[in-house]
């Protein structure tokens, strides 16, 4: 843990050490070493370490102290330990000693931690959460940014609300706060009439106060004055841009630009084309990234290997998640640079270009052989306050899910969405009614949705109708308890029935996912912490989820293109982000609240609607 | 000011400027606007005003609001307000409302305070004088950073003392606090025995508590070790390398580099010999510069002149006194770019190349009209704290400066100092004894030196005799209020009788500077603030000045080399530099004091010595 206090002790003791005048622990020599502030190699060099520091940088043979045990990579490559900018590790689904197990050897040794999730299921708990695995021990250092959205707008609510006293505390709890969470309400920033505004606000100002970094999140602002705006409120960063264009209108307008793999390609090649000489306001970031995915392709060292076959040179892109995002973020007294004083977090690369690791050291120790991970992870038993969040309120009944109809009408008109809609009016079509409730159309690809509220235990369920998702297979649903932004249980099903089978499963593991099939559940994945992460190895866990997969697959998932790219046909994985609600978002379904008490609502204008009519 | 409240109300207005939704006050249209985050030039750009921040920039005509008034500049070269990044306003001699009346027409709207000098004078209301002229209205931004060194070692006393606590309440008393200055004491940083180590640790610990930045002085430092000692304390920058290998040195050691002017086209030559790429870890420093150097040669300005005569790219000289310093100093929020938020602090240039200066705008208004300034001059009535700092204890008389013979001998062995004598002992020499006193000798260039002790009405004078400086003609005398590091009054004379004419005419006057020939004060200069700086403008100080330098002209100066580079032959000012405690200091002179009751001290030991023997 990083503190004042400890800092001094430790400091004062690391500058012996560096003269030689108390003993080191650990001499690395390196064939080569990557000074990120020059972006320049330096050849035969030997790191000195001192518990998890790094007190000494020279020469091989140059130190003139003792050195308890001594370690010799002529072969290899040294970097700085890779930093994550932006990333939500509950995107992850590991708790966050596991999720060290999964990125370290993968050279991420220290991860600026989007809490937009949990804070949103645990408020008041966000900072203890992300420093409980360190405190026992985890070599990666999170440094944790409490969530500016909680609740996520002014129309949804349960789990928490922060607001100025409370970044104020969070601020003053750990100098390993490093600010404020992606400010992504936007409508609430500049609009006064917004319920969110003051709260918003308040946060902010807590975090200039305390010094913190306010970080941004413009999804869908391309026009140059909302662009402005944005950056005019004290927004610091974006990593919503999508194309070259809209990144370098937003990095001209001095916000520091975080970008994420999958603009990457064609962000760079933009940046390259544009001549682009002067990198140091642009870090890469994760966002989200499953474990699942992360084992497949890779996770910070992914990102370097992308924007290097993108045509970026190997350094640059390192100084990409290395000194850019620790000097942005205001840690370079701890993280992103080979140098003394900093953590002893190392990666050792076999090959440059192609970005391989053959080695990650951490807080001074080899935590790696390769993408084996051989460092600590501590057990910890996480409490109720983390474990015990799925709070419906009791069994659900297919009668929660129905939709009725007006006495006498044959067909109601329905408010329709699909998933990604970004247009200003949600869709409306005409469905029949029978049993005096309103139906789904399958021959229309039109299914049914709900959001069930999963915090305040009143069995509030919102319910609509959406398009081109969800199973076509009769009396299937899937249920999960991971649903951007405020992370209430979603649900898309064929059936009432199904779909309160589905939700009802989930309230029995504490959350996750839940398939079902034929009226019965076929697969779950638990997500046993917040209801959204799981304290297992990524291998266990994306066993399970390969198992959800194959039992998906028997099922037929209905399916229509939207504007997002990212929207696949198959098992709707991705409905978990459909459900977001921050901007450029307009109508969402939300669970009942006092502003929303039907669920449906443009969180753009606060205009709410009937689901049918 | 910067208050975190008031910034989110002042933003929060900004956000519907910028969207056109409230209206602008100024449309500043420019022919080319450098963008320094991509180091790129846009052209034909708006810079759209609101108060003293920017609230827009795009292509002209491109801002959808209204706009009250519209000033075009179609041929000139818009660059951010420069800033500097390490300067002791104390050095100009002019109080902050002067010095911004100063600098601004040569571009420099935000300075980085390094409170060294006002600290040691009066440490308690250090921030509060920094603040003072800005809250009376001028235009420029003055971010202080408390002086470490107060005292400047564990051997002196008098005006403040700074430590934990006073830090703490520095950080909290406002945002425009950016961080501890320079740790210069660093045999104190690495020794638990010294007597400033716990204060110092004291200072940096409430620092890094607040998210500040701890700046570094590692003049001396070269050798491996001591810099990575230096950098694993957790300093965070340095100023005092004299050569590229030194300056590469330590850049590569996680140190961000500030270069000064003197230093410049040796250690740029080497950088770009190094074929150094990435220039974000480098600001321009100015450190000291008294008024009239500033008059003849110009600011920041002549900085970054003097590197684009060394051969660097203009784009990257400007970044180095823009977006680097801002960034370096977490400051990127208000200055070091022409961007939205920040301060509308934007010099135009007439010519890139050249860095013709054409005019200043700061805080949305031109305050300079080429090197004319144009803008405000608070009045402001310096408080007493401010003002009244020369409490000597009455006039002194000849024997206050007399070295006593011990009885009966002839000859005394003397410990004897030269100006800037970094060597480990001091110099010997045999020197007469008359009526019971030890006696100069100008035949062999020495002289007598003493500190008189300005803080606590004591008459308490240390005395000593030096080598290769002081006036050769008889009963002439210089004495100064400004004397690095602790500011008391130096004097060096060819009489005693003159020394004490000199002392007690500063007394008299507050402090600045009095020159005695011929037994009678033939000149003054006014510091009336804190004895370090006077309030009104360049041109008059300067005037003062040049009228001192022609009387000591008529004085025959004693001059031997030393080590300093800056060390000339005639009027001794440069004295002032002399008195330095702070390393790579070891033996000097310091007025009377616990620990060092005669005054002979090695500072990098504790070390004391009879002056005489």
């Amino acid at each position: 843990m990083i503190d004042a206090q400890s800092e001094v002790r430790l400091r004062q003791h690391l500058t012996l050490v560096a003269m030689g005048k108390a003993a080191a622990d650990t001499a690395l020599r390196v064939g080569h070493l990557l000074d990120v502030a020059t972006r320049t190699w330096l050849d035969d060099q030997e790191i000195i370490i001192k518990g998890d520091r790094i007190a000494y940088v020279g020469p091989a043979g140059s130190y003139p102290g003792t050195v308890a045990r001594r370690e010799h990579r002529p072969d290899l490559w040294a970097v700085p330990g890779l930093g994550e900018v932006h990333k939500h590790i509950e995107s992850s689904h590991l708790t966050p000693e596991w999720e060290a197990a999964l990125v370290l050897p993968r050279g991420n040794t220290w991860t600026c931690e989007a809490s937009h999730e949990f804070s949103n299921v645990n408020g008041a708990r966000t900072v203890d959460f992300w420093m409980t695995a360190r405190q026992n021990g985890s070599p990666l250092k999170i440094f944790p940014l409490p969530g500016s959205a909680v609740p996520p707008t002014a129309y949804e609510h349960g789990g928490g609300w922060l607001g100025h006293d409370e970044q104020k505390r969070f601020m003053g709890d750990s100098l390993m706060v490093a600010g404020l969470d992606e400010v992504m309400d936007w409508p609430a920033v500049w609009d006064a009439g917004n319920g969110s505004h003051q709260r918003l606000w308040g946060m902010i100002e807590a975090t200039f106060a305390a010094r913190g970094v306010v970080e941004g999140h413009a999804a869908g602002i391309r026009d140059l004055p909302t662009i402005n705006a944005f950056a005019a409120a004290g927004m610091a960063s974006d990593h919503e841009a999508w194309t070259a264009e809209e990144f370098w209108d937003k990095l001209r307008h001095g916000l520091f630009m975080e970008l994420r793999v999958h603009s990457m390609p064609d962000v760079l090649k933009g940046l390259l084309e544009r001549g682009l000489d002067d990198w140091s306001q642009i870090a890469f970031a994760t966002d989200d990234r499953s474990a699942s995915e992360t084992l497949q392709k890779g996770a910070t060292d992914h990102n370097v290997r992308t924007a290097i076959e993108a045509g970026l040179k190997p350094e640059i892109a390192i100084q990409c998640v290395t000194i850019n995002p620790a000097r942005h973020m205001r840690l370079t007294p701890w993280v992103g640079s080979i140098a003394p004083g900093r953590f002893a977090d190392v990666v050792l690369l076999s090959d440059l270009e192609a970005f391989r690791i053959a080695e990650v050291w951490a807080d001074g120790r080899q935590v790696s052989d390769g993408t084996r991970y051989i460092g600590p992870v501590p057990a910890i038993a996480w409490p109720k306050w983390a474990t015990d969040t799925v709070h419906v309120g009791g069994s659900l009944a297919a009668e929660d899910f129905a939709i009725p109809a007006a006495p006498g009408r044959e067909t109601m008109t329905a408010a329709v969405l699909r998933p990604f809609h970004w247009a200003d009016d949600f869709l409306t079509y005409e469905l029949p009614v029978r049993d005096g409730q309103v139906q789904r159309d399958t021959s229309r690809n039109i299914t049914k949705f709900a959001i069930v509220d999963r915090f305040s235990n009143r069995k509030a369920v919102s319910r609509m109708f959406w398009v081109g998702t969800g199973p076509g297979t009769p009396d299937c649903a899937v249920a999960c308890s991971l649903g951007h932004d405020k992370h209430n249980i979603w649900c898309v099903g064929s059936s009432d029935e199904a779909m309160a089978i589905a939700v009802n499963a989930l309230g029995e593991i504490g959350g996750g996912w839940a398939l079902v099939q034929d009226k019965k559940v076929v697969a779950t994945v638990h997500y046993e912490v917040a209801g959204l992460m799981s304290c297992r190895s990524a291998e266990d866990l994306d066993a399970d989820m390969q198992a959800l997969y194959a039992r998906a697959a028997e099922i037929e998932w209905m399916y229509e293109p939207t504007f997002s790219p990212r929207w696949s046909p198959g098992f709707p994985e991705r409905l978990a982000f459909a459900t977001l609600t921050c901007s450029p978002w307009r109508w969402v379904l939300v669970a009942p609240s006092p502003l929303a008490p039907e669920g449906l609502v443009n969180v753009q204008t606060g205009q709410t609607h009937p689901v049918v009519w």
